[in-house]
């Protein structure tokens, strides 16, 4: 069994020579091309043209951005840290507002500006270990959550997701299958950027799991046939009502899946933002309509047409049967307790 | 204001010198490609691969095939009709196994041979007088079931539709803005044959009706942002249970309006199938699972993965607010008095 790419943030973000190589998530699985980022800045459009997916490596890729800038301003002969310090700020708000839906990236963000001591020498030294740091224990985070994800699979399971749900899903998968689970997954395509063709199929077959791709208009035909067991999928962020905020179209899934009282469960990996009482305060993220209306590089339809591009959807705590986190599974209108789970 | 091409048949199904010439309706609107088919075996391959799309237009084409195929008969010397009514009967079938979940062709089929003389000569002139008579039967069909729905569209609305449902969109929208009712449309792209991308965004722009095209996985969410007013899509086929088969994507469309209390409205054109009691009873054809894993001839997703690619699905009548038809509006579970009302 191959150990998929997607597995591991480092395998796909790292620096190399100090400078920031991000594997060009657009071109999985056909090509695996390098974007080479000297600077914020790059890193900056980089997420913005999602070169990078996914709330949890976009909050790492960001961090290295600011190890980019802090690495440059250190170098800058006779700095003082409060200029330092302000810089960083302005850098950490050009990243911030790359992608204003989730939030991992922002707590990460001020976590690293906050948390340097800005009397000892070498500022940027301290941001990456500290980012080092951050990525083992995201890394555990996704062991765990897809560990207690694993004991909600039942022998014979065909598991629909939508977008690419992140690491947990590939432990939940592989998990079940060392516990000799026959089980299949089935994936939507997730137009336009079809990461559940390329990133959730790919990283699955790659486990050496069945997976069955679907065009995104076809999950409730399959639910009603029979075809599916359970929906599992990520979150970008949650509230604390419950809200769930992820990849536009989980909330129409949602509705299927109840409708077929099918359950519907989170990879909720950290819990909820604790910062953020109600669905209805997270922005939804309008992207540029051309992602809609092109194919590579082709206008779908007629230059009279215009598109509409919401990159997320918000999915209420009635829909759904669970949040699952690294803590444990949590029903949604009681996810306040995660802070309160031993750990 | 342009008349679309879409809104009439003989626009984009056609004889010209004795050849049936169709326009390919997978490459609109972007080329306009003659496919000409020489015999009935060209026809039915034609509307295997979806070079044209639609119940009606589906049904009229089959039946130039037919009439194809009766000119071929006609012509060998000394052909007996009981031979010339096997060899069509052949043919028919032929015709009808290209596509097997709607009903419309081969009530066409059947009709268009069972109401030959078979001791006048000129076989091949009767049936093309009556394709020629059905087609502008089905043309007041159409325009009757857009003057129906439009009296359900109100100023200010904003209208989902999915895949193309036909002239009955275009007469409803162009009747709705010459009585002063500001109207927008909004297209699911439909995949994986874009047909709301292509067909009906490019119909309805002509008509200078502003046109929003999204992804398939966004309806839900634009509904509960409260930017759509009604739901109207078509119908292959209806069954006397009021349970109605369309393009699949339509079933999890009704779910999602249902969700949000919003009124779901079907094109039903010339009401029901007769002979189907029961949804359940229409099979559901399985296209190839490469029309969903391949994009413009690239694999979208993995070789390691499967595709599945069903072509239509069920909505049950309780998701469904009325059946459009040419006689009127009918209540989904009423749809059987279809016939006792005057035309």
């Amino acid at each position: 069994m191959k150990e998929p790419l997607l597995m591991y943030t480092n395998n796909t973000v790292f620096l190399r020579d100090e400078l920031l190589i991000i594997l060009d998530r657009r071109r999985f699985p056909h090509e695996v091309i390098e974007v080479v980022c000297h600077d914020y800045e790059e890193v900056a459009k980089s997420i913005e043209d999602m070169v990078v997916q996914g709330a949890g490596d976009i909050a790492i890729t960001a961090g290295y951005g600011l190890y980019l800038a802090a690495r440059y301003v250190e170098s800058i002969a006779g700095i003082k840290s409060d200029e330092a310090q302000e810089y960083l700020v302005k850098v950490r708000e050009r990243l911030e507002n790359t992608r204003p839906t989730g939030y991992h990236m922002k707590v990460l963000l001020r976590r690293l500006i906050d948390q340097v001591d800005w009397k000892q020498p070498n500022w940027s030294e301290q941001i990456l270990k500290r980012i080092d740091k951050i990525i083992k224990k995201a890394e555990t985070r996704c062991e765990l959550t897809g560990k207690w994800a694993e004991t909600l699979v039942e022998d014979g399971d065909c598991i629909l997701t939508h977008c690419f749900p992140g690491p947990a899903l590939l432990y939940m998968l592989r998990l079940a299958r060392e516990h000799d689970k026959r089980i299949q997954l089935m994936a939507t395509e997730t137009r336009p950027y079809l990461q559940g063709a390329r990133l959730t199929a790919w990283s699955v077959s790659e486990l050496g799991i069945p997976v069955t791709l679907i065009n995104d208009n076809m999950a409730a035909y399959c639910m009603s046939q029979g075809m599916i067991a359970k929906v599992f999928t990520a979150a970008d962020r949650i509230a604390l009502d419950g809200t769930v905020v992820n990849k536009v179209g989980t909330f129409q899934l949602a509705i299927a899946a109840h409708h077929h009282q099918l359950p519907f469960y989170i990879f909720g990996y950290g819990g909820p933002d604790k910062k953020c009482q109600r669905g209805e305060d997270i922005p939804i993220e309008l992207r540029n309509p051309n992602e809609v209306l092109f194919f590579n590089g082709i206008n779908i339809s007629s230059k009279k047409v215009k598109g509409f591009y919401p990159a997320f959807d918000c999915t209420p705590p009635q829909l759904l049967a669970g949040i699952i986190t690294d803590r444990g599974i949590i029903r949604p209108d009681e996810i306040q307790i995660y802070w309160s789970l031993p750990f």
